[in-house]
């Protein structure tokens, strides 16, 4: 397979996460948003809106969203599971986590968004910190009721994976995150997995070095 | 089971409309968004964000998120099929359609982030109309791919699901459909189907009657 991604993209690490906890080995081509290679004709072709991360199968076929691949890659690849299969409440419970963070707050943060969204740096950031908070908040409610040692329960899932890059983001837009603890609880203990490391942002090639 | 939702909102269409093809009776309560119904206290104590639609089963548990909702149904009540089981890429293709317009897509015209995204109507207007474009133009290409009589292949599915509503949003914020005629197809398509009419916006308590 073959990953188009981007360090810093947030939907890029939940696919990146997943595809190191399948031990599926893939080709790795990074997009570089900073430079605009996602609006190229080329990338274009492979993403109908120019999002990342796509990911291609070795015959050529191609997948944009994030959910959709890491359910595409759970039900593919069905070792560590990733979904709670065979509890439709908690499958509910794991996708109202994914969600919550992918189309209720990761959306709300976006570059192109908000560059419609506020016209100078701290209107985009008051924005974004607003979205990002608001995220955090239901998380933490929701988290109240799922959570054991992870986002639902006490094994690694796909909300995990989505979580953990949202609070990242949430970091560098300015939220205060000792506000919610059980959310910083699930983030501590996912980083902690053994195929959290490969997958950060600050691992992957492009990514300023300390 | 009681689903609270909202004549307008594209979110709660979605899961009306499923569950009249499941053909789940179910008590409807309507949160009415232009009187801020969905602030109030006893409405966060069953949506974490004040969204909707909310579902609550017949023991009180209580699911958010659209998409969560849709996967939740099409688990605990299989027939009719909403998602293509038993094969990967057609669930895919499915999801991936399903979150171009659940997070590409909705998320940039719902009333609290166009609040936040202009000071004025026309700001507003055409801040979603330009995420609206945006997605049909996604849409377009990709069910030019995916599409057969309905967006993927012959059978309705959560797909179709969620793009009729959003087209009929994006007709709202005055994008011309006309630029679009595979959405088009896939809208009319599905707007024929024998549950569709009761699951209009129009057909609600408190829609404004012509």
């Amino acid at each position: 397979m073959k990953l188009y991604h981007y360090w810093q993209s947030s939907a890029s690490w939940r696919v990146r996460w997943a595809l190191a906890i399948k031990g599926i080995p893939f080709e790795s081509v990074m997009i570089d948003l900073r430079a605009g290679v996602q609006h190229s004709a080329e990338h274009r072709a492979r993403s109908p809106n120019g999002s990342i991360p796509v990911l291609e199968l070795d015959d050529g076929r191609r997948l944009t969203e994030s959910v959709a691949i890491l359910e595409y890659l759970d039900e593919t690849h069905p070792e560590p599971p990733l979904y709670p299969r065979g509890d439709a409440w908690l499958m509910a419970r794991t996708r109202q986590i994914v969600e919550l963070v992918n189309a209720g707050t990761q959306p709300l943060q976006n570059p192109i968004v908000l560059a419609r969204a506020a016209s100078d740096d701290a209107g985009k950031r008051a924005f974004a910190a607003f979205f990002n908070e608001r995220g955090m908040r239901a998380l933490e409610t929701v988290l109240g009721e799922t959570a054991g040692r992870f986002a639902v329960g006490d094994s690694l899932s796909a909300a995990d994976l989505c979580v953990v890059p949202q609070v990242s983001g949430a970091r560098r837009w300015g939220v205060q995150m000792e506000q919610f603890p059980k959310v910083l609880a699930v983030e501590a203990a996912a980083l902690a997995t053994p195929h959290a490391a490969g997958a950060l942002p600050a691992n992957q090639p492009g990514a300023p070095q300390p």
